[in-house]
C-alpha cells in the first residue's frame, strides 16, 4: 500500500468524523493547535535548522532561504492567526435556501464541508498551518504535500498538530502530511479521486500549470497576478505615481503587485517622464514599447515575453495605449484575471474598463495590492482564485465548503 | 486554422459583446428564437428525418431513435421552454456582498456570466436549444458538440437559432456548432483552455468519465445517479412500498430514479416479501443479496458490479442490513453522490442518515425523484451536478455564473 492511498483513506474516513463537530469542538482545537505550537517552538526551531542548513548546501538564494525560515516570532504570529480563526463565524451548517413546495416537500439547501482537501504548495512552512486550520476550521480533512525544502519544519509542526488534536474531540487523522515528496507521490495525488474533493497547488506558475493539466480530482487554481495598471487621459498624476509605484515596489514579490503599466497616450506626454523618473529611482527595471524607450534611454524594448510576465520583482513592462479600448484588449489578451486597475476621471471609462476587464478583482483608482482576504474583510485566506467556477478571487473560508440539499417530506413521490 | 479554435476565438469574441446586454435585449432575443423554431419547423423535421434515416440503417434500438426525434409538439414544447426562460429573473448584475472598509474603499462582488461555456453531449436534439438559450439568458457564449447521431437535427436548430440572433441586438457568434463530430475534436475541445470558460458534459458515464480525466477546461460533472432508498426498522410500509416501486418504476431511464435498495432486516421480516412481490409484479428484475435470494427463488445474486450499477431500467439490487450505520457506510461505498433517501418514523436516525450520507440531495421519507431544476422551482436546468464545486445539485441559472469583485477608490494605495 502506497502512502498516498493510506493516509488518503485514513483522511476520508476523519473526514465523516468531522460531519456535524460543534464551532465550539472545532474552535477548542484550533486553540489547542495554537498553543501546542508555542510549547513545542524549541522543537519545530531546532528541525527547521536542518531545512536551512540543506537548503545553503544546495546553494539556495537568500530569499528562499528567507521563506523557509521560522523564528519565534514566526511562530507566535501563526498561533495568534489560529486565534483570530477561532473568532470568525463558522460557515458551517448555514440555511443557504428554503423552498416549499406545494406538495409539502421542504427543502433546505445547506453549507457543508468539501470533504478531503489536498494542498500541494512550495517552500513556505507556514501553508502547513494555514491549510491544516482552515480546514479544521470549515469541518475539512486535509492531505498536505509540502516541499521537500520544507521537509523538517512541515513535520515537526504537523507533529504538533496531531499532539495537540489527540487532546481534542477531533480526529488526529484530519491532517495527513505525504512525507515522501518525490514526484511520483504529486502525481499519485492528482489521481486520488477516490479519496479527495478537491486539490490545491499553492506556489509558482510552473506548479499550478502542472496541477491544473494533469490532475483528474477537480482543481482550486490559485494564481499568478500579471496586474496591470492603466493611467487615462484624465487620471490625477499624483494618484497615478502613488498607485504605480506603491503598487510596484512596496512588495514586489506578491501576486496583487503591479507588473504592467498601460498609459494613455496624451496623459504620457504631459506626465510620463515624470513617472519614468520615480520608477527609476526606485530602482525599477523598465521594460518598454518604442515609445517608451524613446524619452527613457536606460528602458530596454519589452518583447512578447514581457507583456504577458509576472516579474516578482523590480520590474515592470510598460506601454503606450490610445485609448481605454485598447488598453481593455491588451489587458484582456496578456492578462492572468487576477485584479486589473484604472485611473481615470472619467466615469464612462471607468465604468467601460471595469465591465469588459476579464479579472476576479478589477478597481477604479484604487491599487491592485488590496485583492487579498485580510483586505476584503474576509479574516482568512486560503489563496486568491483566478478560476470563475466555483470561487473567483480572495477564498475565504466560504471557498472551503460545499452545499446540501436536505429534503422532508411525508411520502411524496413523482405522479 | 481548426473548426474547434476558430469558433473558439468567435465565441469568445462574442462573449465580451454579450457582456453587459441588458436582460430586455436578451430575453428579446429568446422570444425571437423561440418564435424562429416555429417558423422553421418543417425544415428541422425534413432534416431530423435524415438523421432518423441514418439511425435505422445503424440499427439504432428504438429508445435510441426516440431520443433523437423530434415531432411538432416536441418543437413547440421547446418555444415554450424558451418563454418560460424569459419570465425567469436575470441573474446576471446582481450584488452578491457589498463591503466597505475603513480607508474608504468600496467592494462590491457581482454576478458576471462565466464568458464561454462548452456543452459536449449525446444524442438528444433538445440540449443544442436548452443549452444554447440557458447560456444566452445568462449573458454567456456558447459552443455546442453534439452526437453525430444528431447531426442534420443540431445544424438545421442552430441554424434556425442563428437566423433569430441575426434580426437582435445578441452577435450570432454567441452560438457555435461545431460540425465535425469526430474524436479529434472532442479532444481539441478539452484543451481549449484559451477560449473555453468551463465544459458541461451531459450523456452516459463513458463520455463524463473521459472529459473529467482529460479535460484541462474546467469541468461541471453532471451526473450519474445510483440512487439508493433505505428502508429503516420503523418505515410505514405503505409509504416504503410506493416510494420504491414508484422511484423504480415510473421513469426508470433517469438519473434520479432508485436502482438500490436497503431493508433493515426486521423490517424485512415482517413485510419484505409484499415489497418484493410488488417489484417482481411491476416486471422490476432483482439482484439481491442472500437473504433476498432465500425468500424470492426468481432473484439472481447481487455481485459487486450490481452494487455500483446505474441500471437505469427495470432492474434493482436489493441488499438487508442491520441498521442505518450499515446502509450509510454501503451507500458512501457504493454510491454516485447524487440522491439518497431514508424511509423512517424515528428522528434520530434520519438526521444521522441524512447528515452522514455524502450526497448533493439527501432525502427523508420521499422519492429521489424529486432532484430535478424544475421540481425544486429553478425554473431551468443545464444539467444535475454530482461533484461538490461550484455548483451541487439540479444546476439551474446561476450555475451558469461567476463573480467579479468591482472595487472603487480614491487613490488607495497598501501602507
Amino acid at each position: 500500500m502506497s502512502e498516498i492511498k493510506d493516509k488518503g483513506r485514513a483522511a476520508k474516513a476523519a473526514s465523516f468524523q468531522l460531519i456535524g463537530k460543534s464551532s465550539e469542538a472545532k474552535n477548542q482545537a484550533l486553540k489547542c493547535i495554537a498553543s501546542q505550537l508555542i510549547e513545542d517552538q524549541e522543537i519545530i526551531l531546532q528541525e527547521n535548522g536542518k531545512d536551512l542548513e540543506a537548503g545553503k548546501a544546495k546553494g539556495f538564494t537568500s530569499s528562499v532561504l528567507d521563506r523557509i525560515m521560522l523564528t519565534e516570532k514566526r511562530i507566535n504570529d501563526m498561533a495568534s492567526a489560529i486565534i483570530l480563526l477561532t473568532e470568525l463565524p463558522d460557515p458551517i451548517g448555514e440555511t443557504l435556501e428554503t423552498i416549499e413546495k406545494d406538495n409539502g416537500l421542504l427543502i433546505k439547501k445547506t453549507r457543508v464541508p468539501l470533504g478531503v482537501i489536498g494542498m500541494i504548495y512550495e517552500a513556505r512552512p507556514n501553508v502547513t498551518v494555514d491549510a491544516a486550520t482552515l480546514s479544521l476550521k470549515t469541518g475539512n480533512a486535509v492531505i498536505l504535500r509540502g516541499s521537500s525544502s520544507a521537509f523538517y519544519s512541515n513535520k515537526a509542526l504537523v507533529t504538533s498538530i496531531h499532539r495537540a488534536l489527540s487532546k481534542t474531540e477531533l480526529p488526529v487523522d484530519a491532517v495527513q502530511l505525504i512525507e515522501d515528496t518525490s514526484r511520483e507521490t504529486a502525481k499519485e495525488l492528482f489521481h486520488l479521486k477516490e479519496y479527495l474533493d478537491v486539490l490545491i497547488p499553492r506556489g509558482g506558475k510552473n506548479l499550478i500549470d502542472t496541477v491544473v493539466r494533469e490532475s483528474t480530482v477537480p482543481v482550486l487554481e490559485t494564481g499568478a497576478g500579471n496586474c496591470h495598471v492603466y493611467i487615462d487621459e484624465s487620471a490625477e498624476p499624483a494618484m497615478a505615481e502613488r498607485i504605480v509605484v506603491n503598487g510596484k515596489t512596496q512588495r514586489p514579490s506578491v501576486c496583487n503587485a503591479i507588473e504592467s503599466l498601460l498609459i494613455h497616450e496624451n496623459w504620457f506626454n504631459k506626465y510620463g517622464t515624470e513617472l519614468l523618473t520615480s520608477l527609476v529611482n526606485k530602482d525599477v527595471e523598465i521594460f518598454g514599447d518604442h515609445t517608451i524607450c524613446k524619452v527613457l534611454p536606460e528602458a530596454k524594448l519589452a518583447n512578447e515575453e514581457d507583456w504577458g510576465s509576472e516579474y516578482l520583482a523590480l520590474a515592470i513592462s510598460i506601454k503606450v495605449v490610445k485609448d481605454t479600448a485598447e488598453a481593455v484588449e491588451h489587458i484582456n489578451q496578456y492578462g492572468t484575471k487576477h485584479s486589473e486597475a484604472i485611473i481615470t476621471n472619467d466615469q464612462g471609462n471607468a465604468a467601460r474598463f471595469l465591465q469588459s476587464v476579464d479579472a476576479a478583482a478589477v478597481y477604479h483608482n484604487a491599487s491592485t495590492r488590496f485583492t487579498d482576504g485580510f483586505e476584503f474583510g474576509y479574516g482568512a485566506e486560503i489563496g486568491i482564485s483566478t478560476q470563475k467556477l466555483h470561487a473567483r478571487g480572495p477564498m475565504g473560508l466560504q471557498a472551503m465548503t460545499s452545499s446540501k440539499y436536505f429534503v422532508y417530506g411525508t411520502g411524496q413521490i413523482r405522479e
